[in-house]
């Protein structure tokens, strides 16, 4: 069965199932979703209005039995940037899609009657438009448990809450995952967009799916079995992640100087073992959660984990370094518990843990929060936030517009989008990236913090300038490929060190679609990627003005290393020289 | 007496008097502030941190005895637009400030203690820094009264009020008038920049001034006479604005349906009759106010007015109509006095009228007032915007920082100004100015209505596309030469129609500094004036997409004449071939 495109017009309730395109054939996931934004999507269109489009796109290898490959994309014009945006999910929609044979899901225009949210339920070559008043106003679990009760099977969610439906920038795509948790489209506002085309969630049927065709099945399974080997010998995905999560990040980054502090202020931060991997562990053994536990099937990582209060009660899962580096370190939060119980409303909510964190780490120089008060924060994001009120809208628009209604400067965005957990300052590589990524400030679009800090893939010095252009430009190359095979973005740490891993990788595309892609081609894949993404962007009104991070890193000295940030904008601009 | 540069850096509190470099020796007014702007501030840098500059620059003819020649021109970096912004404003700082020999005035720096706010003393060769925490959350009426009381002469006064200490993007610098009244550097958030380096008033001491130099007095005079008769013959500028101030127009552009109507989304207002100058005329004269007012001494035009209620009692002054607009047909108030009150009580607040007054039209939108619900916007300008309420902060962002907060589709600006009173659609020549002008949605900077509506200049048809781009690019270049000369701009109409106007204009120039332009070099100079602005801009990080109207008005179809906003991208791009 060849795969599909799923083309839904919201404006009059319409759908077209057709033939994927011959230069479409041979991508998948941010690939496929950049490139159909590219060319569908008016640059210059509001990103809430009737001509922005929502499209989503598993990996090309997701559905298959690779490991880590079951990540779905989903790509727009941004609210947030004003640039494209690919967020890339685990969960259960990348299998489940790539096994009903959708190559990609298409969403278009915006219906007349905006008092009317819908269900999109997708199944074999037909898509329902399904009114769900009832739906309205719910948060994310409270719509899970009423899908599972209208259908006596396995579907794919993919929803928003009511921070979505009111269409603020903090707005999550949130997506069921394999143990009825929720994994995010976070950053960007791709919530916000689902929601301007009132549509509060999409279920696709499970039922009549097939595995997806394997060219040549042989040649997959040995290549398969080298790459999972890869995955799990390296220090990082075989022990790191799996022992602490992202979280074993904590102390590293607070050793480096590199964990940003009351709202950037510092690179270290007195209190990191109270919130650091290592506590997470301790609780999570003492109370009777799980240190492992994959956000998709077929993970060998395991990097997320379930974590419970004192009485063994659940409070979150899929409990990231960054969420608790932003509540934590930036906005003054000691109590890990208070952590991921904001963690776990946040999933519920459906909104994005990193900008809404940094946000309230910004909220103190508004004056709106007391440093690490967390009660008060707490309240603001369960209350305020989701009934919409005056402070909950502010909230809800995210860092850079907070810093504009205060009119504050230390506003640590790049692109609209708040800066995530690894100084730039101090880690000068992963300072690339954020300035030059198509994404807005994003670490998994180049995730130079794995040279810098990591020691993966060699050491480039995080306090010096020397080889981070470069750095950041081979890593953002090398993501974008890896985005668009279904990847984790995990696998980059086999990748840079074990010289087994990314011919595996390459094989098994080719054993999956019976062709002959050489690593030069994957690489070329990414760059294609990556131009395709930043002439968008320059179209949409962001040129190299917009690459570049906050004022204040160049002129305020972060301790404990005393560095400012010292790229010209020259040298930076030499990113886009390839 | 040569004029100086009056330089104060705010950092650490100092001042340094300056020969005027060659290069800025022919400058005044908008010219002098957009080069200097452009010469001295990273575009890059953040408009309210330490490396923005706030300049004052009255225009070449300040000073002198030329009619309407008393307009003085501030500029920096905009925090609404991001990009370059000059303002110009009546009132007596001009004519003092020229007196006084002050090319210009810059403003540096930042001062590190964010507690206390300034008064600047400007006297003779010499600035004074002068804490004022007994000025400090007073408004611009209570300001001024301290200075009166303070001084025990005529001293020009720049001022800002709470909104302009809390640095939103409302906030203008206000001027006082030779009536006691305010005049404002509005529109882009110039009094948050002064806010952001804690100045709360500027006064410049009048004692000792002499009038300015004249090289060649007899020819001056002789220009100055033809000059003034041109602006007093012009049915226009002679008559129109006398009789009804700029208010005159909205019976005309209700007529010519392109008066915005309910956040633009008609061209017509059928209670257009309720806030006409016919009827702001007729309640003048039944009150006891004054139809003729100057906004600055040597006006010939006097569109001013003062305006009381019913019992004869102070309401307001300097009454325009893109206020009147906005808080009537767009907002939907039909009792002119409460529209009098609220412009008044923005006088006192010190906050653009015009901005402000289309962020509530939007704000309907937004569901937070019901259209033409007067009373309770009163109650939101008056009690949340000076408290800085959440609610008051967010509308004292303004209209583009509403629209992203609340996530709406249909929002009237232009690089993120407010777009006045004139709808695009339906005036197309005028849609051009607001799509290119380098100060954002802007009428002043290239008033394309006179030719497209006043038929003033000759007549371009309002509905076609046919010569708007010319007329546009032709209109703008002469305002900023106009905005340069200290002259208002309302001496646009003799000097489109009547040709001895413009040659008069030219000569006083000459006479006054014993210079020989031509009408050619004040082309030029308009033109240079403009790149240097559109250069600024795209180095701060706009490009040709940000020349653009709201997508909405390209697919919304605008009654009476059921137009649309039809211009390519390719089209509009042509305004910079010159």
């Amino acid at each position: 069965m060849a795969d599909l495109i799923y083309r839904v017009n919201m404006t009059n309730l319409s759908f077209k199932i057709e033939e994927v395109p011959a230069q479409w054939l041979g991508l998948g996931g941010r690939a496929l979703t950049s490139t159909i934004v590219a060319q569908e999507v008016d640059p210059e269109c509001h990103p809430l209005g009737p001509n922005n489009k929502l499209v989503f796109a598993p990996g090309l290898l997701s559905g298959t039995s690779a490991s880590n490959s079951g990540r779905n994309s989903c790509g727009a014009k941004s609210p947030l940037t004003g640039g494209i945006k690919e967020s890339n999910v685990g969960g259960t929609s990348a299998g489940i899609m790539s096994k009903l044979g959708v190559k990609a899901l298409i969403i278009e225009g915006m219906p007349k009657n905006e008092n009317v949210f819908y269900q999109l339920h997708v199944t074999k070559n037909k898509v329902e438009f399904i009114e769900v008043p009832e739906l309205v106003g719910l948060d994310n679990y409270a719509v899970l448990d009423a899908i599972a009760a209208k259908y006596d099977k396995k579907v794919a969610v993919m929803t928003i809450g009511r921070v979505g439906e009111m269409r603020m920038n903090l707005a999550n795509i949130s997506v069921k995952d394999p143990g009825g948790k929720l994994r995010s489209h976070g950053r960007g506002g791709l919530g916000a967009v689902m929601g301007s085309k009132k549509i509060k969630c999409i279920t696709v049927d499970a039922e009549n799916y097939k595995e997806v065709t394997i060219a040549d099945p042989e040649k997959f399974k040995e290549a398969s079995k080298v790459f999972t080997k890869a995955l799990q010998e390296n220090p990082i995905s075989g022990e790191g992640l799996p022992a602490f999560g992202t979280n074993v990040l904590v102390n590293i980054l607070n050793e480096a100087g590199g964990l940003p502090t009351r709202n950037f202020r510092a690179g270290n931060w007195e209190f990191a073992e109270n919130i650091c991997g290592e506590t997470m562990a301790e609780n999570i053994k003492a109370r009777g959660g799980k240190t492992t536990h994959g956000c998709h099937a077929g993970c060998v990582i395991q990097c997320s984990q379930v974590y419970n209060d004192k009485d063994g009660n659940y409070l979150t899962s899929g409990f990231e370094y960054e969420t608790i580096w932003a509540l934590g370190a930036n906005f003054g939060i000691k109590d890990l518990d208070l952590i991921a119980k904001m963690d776990g409303l946040m999933d519920d909510l459906g909104v994005d843990s990193i900008e809404t964190s940094v946000t309230l780490g910004l909220a103190v120089d508004a004056g709106i929060l007391a440093y690490g008060d967390g009660e008060k924060a707490y309240e603001l994001l369960s209350k305020d936030l989701p009934n919409g009120t005056a402070m909950g809208r502010i909230i809800g628009s995210g860092t850079h517009i907070l810093g504009k209604i205060y009119g504050l400067v230390r506003v640590p965005t790049v692109k609209g989008q708040g800066i995530p957990a690894y100084e730039p300052r101090a880690v000068k590589g992963q300072g690339i990236t954020y300035a030059t990524s198509t994404m807005g400030a994003d670490h998994t679009s180049g995730y130079a913090v794995a040279t810098n800090i990591l020691n993966s893939g060699g050491h480039v010095d995080p306090l010096k300038k020397e080889g981070q252009v470069d750095l950041a430009r081979n890593l953002q190359i090398a993501t974008a490929a890896v985005d668009s095979t279904g990847m984790c973005i995990f696998v980059a740490f086999p990748a840079l060190d074990d010289p087994k891993c990314l011919p595996a990788l390459v094989d098994m595309i080719n054993a999956r679609f019976g062709c002959t892609l050489t690593i030069d081609d994957v690489v070329n894949l990414g760059k294609t990627i990556l131009k395709t993404e930043h002439e968008f962007n320059i179209k949409a009104g962001l040129n190299s003005a917009d690459d570049r991070l906050p004022e204040f890193m160049k002129y305020e000295v972060l301790p404990p290393h005393n560095v400012v940030w010292d790229f010209t904008g020259e040298e930076i601009d030499a990113f886009w020289n390839f």
